[in-house]
Parts: C-alpha cells; sequence; structure tokens
C-alpha cells in the first residue's frame, strides 16, 4: 500500500503526550500562559462566530459541541457531562477537541482535552476573579472537592495570589484527596466540616459541585458583602449550586448570555435580569467590581471561545516539545478527484 | 508511567483500515448493506434526536458539526466542503465521525469518514432511487465526474440494477478518470461531450458537481416526463444545479425539511413548497412514485443519520475485521475524582 501523503496526518495529543506536555511546561505555567491566551481571545471577542453549544440531553447526562471560528482557525470541542459517571468509575466529564484550518476544512489538530478541559476551566476561573475579585483577597473557600478542584486552587493560586484554600465536600475522601494532592505547593489548605466552616474568613467562594440538580450549595446568609462567588458547577439546565436570592444581590458576570441564560446559574432569574459580559471588562469597556462591598458573581459555564484558546495554546508548543503523534485521519489522495482509484489502489 | 486503562482506549479507524474493511467486504457489498442500515434507521426515524448540522461558513468553504441521537448511541461527523480545495491538491469534502454511549458520554468510536461519507452518500441516493426511480430503470447519467462519481455508479448498479452510466464533466480529464476505474465492473461505461448526450436515454439523472455558486447543470428542457433526478451537488446555501422550472414541474423527496431548505435544490423556492420526507415513503406513509410520467426529484443533502448508520455499520465490523487501532484519547483515572493525581502520578 502507497504511505498515504504528508496532509493526510493529523498531529494528534493523547492523554499520555497531555501529561507530559502540562508536565514539561509546568502546572501553574501553563495556568498563567492560559490566562494569557484566553484573555487575548476575548479582547477581540467580535472576530469570533459564536454560537450556544450544541447539546444532546438525556435523563443522566448531556454530551454538547462546542464550535467557534476567528475566520483563520475553526475548532471544536466534543465533551459529556453526566453526574452518575463517578459512581461507575468514570469521569464526570470528558472532552477532546478539534483546530482546522478555515481555508481549507482539513484539521491541523486532534487533541484529548478532558485535562485540558480542566485546565482551562480553572485558568478561566481566575482570570475572572483577576478583575472581579477583591483587592487583595488571600483566602479562596473551595466547595466541591472533586476532579476540578486541585485545578482551581492552582489557578487561583498562580493567577491571583491566593495562599490559603478552604477545602469542603460532602465525601470528607474527596476533601482528603485535595489536600494529599496539593502538598508542598505553597499553599495553606485546610480541610472543613461544614460549608459554612470553609468559607469563614474566604474572599473568594469556588462552588464547583456535579450533581444534575437544582442544589442549594450556598445559601443567601453564608454571603458576606464584597466576597467573589465563582460559581462553576451550575453549567446545565437544571443543575444550579446557589440560592436565587445571592444572584439578587450580587453584580453578575458571564461568558456569553445566549449560552449561560440556558445553563448557568441565571437560569433561575428572568430572561432579561442584566449582566456584564467578561470580555467586556477585560477590554475596559465596562466596569468589574466598582465597590468593596459588592458582591461579584461569575456564574461560569465554559465557552467554546476558552476551548479554542486552549487548544491554540497546545498547538503552539508541539514543534518545541514534539510531544505529538500523527494520525492518519484524512484520506487524501494524489489526484483530489480520484478518492475511489485510490481506494482500489490500495488493495 | 501507568499504562492507561481499558476505557481510556477509543477504537480508531484510520484511512488506512477503512480502506482495508471496505476492500475486505467488497465495495457493492457495503453499499447494499449501508442501504439496509440507513433504511432500518430512517424506519425509526421519530427515535432520533434531530437537529438541522451546524454549519461554519467563510468566503471558500463550510465547515459542519452533524450530531444525532437515537437515545443509546450518539453519534456526529465532522465535514467541510470547500470547492476551491481541489486546485490546490486538496479533497473538495473530507470528514471523519464519532460514536459515544448515550449512558456514559465516552466515546465508542473514532473514524476516518471522508471514504465512508462517499459511500453512505451513494447508498442514499441509490436507496431513494429504490422507492422513486421508474421500473426497470438501466440507464443513469452522471453530470459530475469527481470525488463522488465512482461511488453514485456502483450504488446504482448495486441497488438498483443500472447497468449503463453516460457520463460528462466540464473537464473530460474526469470523466476519462470515472471509464477508467470502473472497467470491468459489468457496466456499459459511456463517456459524453455534453450534458444532453449523457441524459440521453437515461432513466435517472444523477447531478453531482462541486462549484459553491448557483449553477445550472439541468436546464428545463432536458429534463423528459418519467425521469428520476439524483440531486447531489446542491447542498449548501448558495450552491444549486437544478433551474427552478424543473423543480416546479417535479415531485420532491428530502431527507430532513428544516435542512434541505436552507441547503438544498429547494431554497430556490418557497418555504412552504410542498416536499416528502423521504421516510414516510420508506415507512409506507406517503406514496413515492405514484405514475410513470412524473418526475421525481431526491433533493439529497446528507443527513446526520445516516452517518450515523454507516458509523454503527462499521463499528459493528471491528470485532470481526479487527482493523482498528487503539485511541488513548479518554483520560481515565483510577478514581474518578482524581483527574489532578492521574496528572501528578504520570511524572
Amino acid at each position: 500500500m502507497k504511505t498515504p501523503s504528508k496532509q493526510a496526518y493529523v498531529p494528534f495529543v493523547s492523554v499520555a503526550n497531555m501529561m507530559k506536555i502540562v508536565l514539561h511546561i509546568g502546572i501553574e505555567r501553563v495556568m498563567a500562559d492560559l490566562v494569557q491566551e484566553i484573555e487575548a481571545d476575548f479582547r477581540r471577542w467580535g472576530k469570533f462566530d459564536k454560537t450556544p453549544r450544541v447539546a444532546s440531553h438525556s435523563d443522566v447526562g448531556v454530551i454538547e459541541l462546542m464550535p467557534t471560528s476567528d475566520g483563520e482557525t475553526y475548532g471544536f470541542k466534543y465533551v459529556n457531562g453526566h453526574p452518575s459517571n463517578m459512581k461507575k468509575g468514570l469521569q464526570t466529564v470528558t472532552a477532546f477537541g478539534l483546530l482546522a484550518s478555515v481555508d481549507t476544512g482539513y484539521p491541523i489538530l486532534l487533541s484529548e482535552m478532558t485535562i485540558l478541559t480542566a485546565l482551562r476551566t480553572a485558568a478561566t476561573s481566575a482570570m475572572a476573579a483577576k478583575w472581579l475579585a477583591p483587592k487583595g483577597a488571600r483566602v479562596m473557600a473551595l466547595i466541591g472537592n472533586g476532579a476540578q478542584a486541585e485545578f482551581q486552587a492552582l489557578a487561583f493560586k498562580a493567577i491571583c495570589g491566593i495562599d490559603e484554600v478552604r477545602f469542603y465536600d460532602i465525601d470528607p475522601a474527596a476533601t482528603a484527596k485535595c489536600v494529599a494532592n496539593l502538598q508542598g505547593r505553597g499553599i495553606k489548605l485546610t480541610a472543613c466540616k461544614t460549608p459554612e466552616a470553609a468559607i469563614e474568613g474566604a474572599q473568594i467562594i469556588t462552588t464547583v459541585t456535579a450533581d444534575k440538580q437544582l442544589a442549594t450549595i450556598l445559601t443567601d446568609n453564608m454571603v458576606g458583602s464584597g466576597v467573589h462567588i465563582n460559581g462553576v458547577g451550575g453549567d446545565c439546565p437544571g443543575k444550579t449550586e446557589l440560592h436565587r436570592d445571592i444572584l439578587l444581590r450580587s453584580s453578575i458576570f458571564v461568558e456569553y448570555p445566549a449560552q449561560t441564560r440556558v445553563e448557568g446559574e441565571i437560569q433561575q432569574l428572568d430572561a432579561d435580569h442584566p449582566v456584564t459580559e467578561l470580555w467586556q471588562v477585560i477590554t475596559g469597556e465596562l466596569a468589574g467590581r466598582t465597590s468593596a462591598a459588592q458582591v461579584t458573581l461569575f456564574d461560569s459555564v465554559g465557552f467554546a471561545i476558552e476551548d479554542f484558546s486552549a487548544l491554540r495554546y497546545i498547538h503552539s508548543k508541539l514543534a518545541e516539545t514534539g510531544m505529538c503523534e500523527q494520525l492518519d485521519i484524512v484520506a487524501d489522495p494524489d489526484d483530489p478527484r480520484d478518492l475511489f482509484g485510490m481506494l482500489l489502489r490500495s488493495a
């Protein structure tokens, strides 16, 4: 059989290679780089084709496609969300993604994105907090100590200077896992027995639980004035974490309103409830935090542009690290009209 | 580094393995099998989540995601359409696709689909003709002799009993390629110098040209009574092949109206122009051809369920043929909550 042409091959970053790339660069450095990449793309928000993700819901979870394009490069992510997976020993969220040339439609990168999504989600949270959290914040409460938790802790350390994280989870084993994994990284790690204890003295409260239900992880009386809430786990219709009263007294910041109004905490509010788009804060068009007493909420659901930024970042590291394989996924006959002939001659 | 768990691996069908599978089974047999699979899925149309494909258009082409689900299995295809690629030595259409378990969201198959799309497009055309073409049709005109042409010819031979194909292309080299590739397969192959010559004596007319423009491959006076038109190339907004007058005197059959009204030949007609859904003909709910003089038109644009059927077919062949690789694309730590720990321990 003839060897496929060079164009037939697409660089592929496996899970093993993604872990190598991240450890080679350093996790906190990757977080800082990702914030830079995502901010740069948020600054040119108008250049992107934007659409709410295309979701296929079932009783137990959701499978989503998240496409976007800046006119030169197209990207999309496949991602699932299945809270019941954990009991089966499976990941709640797994993902992979692709970049392609808009000019030819040919893929230029296929990559695992379970790990990359964990990184970009944490980086986006820390980026938002950089613009919204009270000045001099040092202590973060981290409620929900699952697969995303350590990534959040490290991102807030690297980007926002958080040096104490107070953990709470309904399962103490999850908290113990986080505390063990984060030893020796320059963060004071405090395991708490109640959510109330976790938020004591915290200027930032991160909620990142996984149940697909309308939950109330935070009630109104738990949220003092001046805090920043990083609400990560409410990211699906019928899946929220915060009591509605908290939303009513917060300044709410979102990624892409058309998506967040369906999936985020603000699905609990009227469709015209005022929210600020994060990119407008980053460009300076609109204000972020305007007073010390203000409660700010980043209603994070995850948007396609963040995945695009993350994929482009990984793509930019391939030449330097060589940490990828070549995948024979594009049929590329010598004569482009002779696909059938290529098939025949492969015999 | 620890070896990834079994769940971390997804069977991957490369271009090389797809060609092996197709040649192992036999091209005409694959066509017949695909018609059976697609018909079976069209018969249970109501079971599927259906949405028009999500398209990202540019000046030179389109990149599309085509998802669907039957409640047990989820599938999607990535596909581009770039007519200008041919001049660069690239394929107009390349594609890959995925199947996943709805219960867990975990992928169960990743496959090249450039070749598989060529096969399923031809199989769908022949399936439609089986229900719509005049009885005893033996001669097909094939206008547009690019990458899809030979697949169409073989599908119509295998499914509809076509034994003469009359070829026309504005580039005689494309016609010569088809005639050379199809030698010895029991089809009379006639190269024609004009489209008028090609349709002489043909009961079926297939148009499968690629230009992204409102073209007129067939004018009204070229189409005699009683023929079946298989219009394949008009599959994008602003990309059609048939004169509007032909549409006005044809009985029009489509895959999924919400998509075809935007992308197909019928984008030239009023939004409420009557069309029949092909699945309703297959289930017997509605009539297909009702008279010998009727002009029938299958306005083919390609729908996600056809890709789903094709992917499931390939998936069903993997155990028997072993013609796939295992791709490390799902991060699957022993403790599903310990994604960060897996990353740390990979060092």
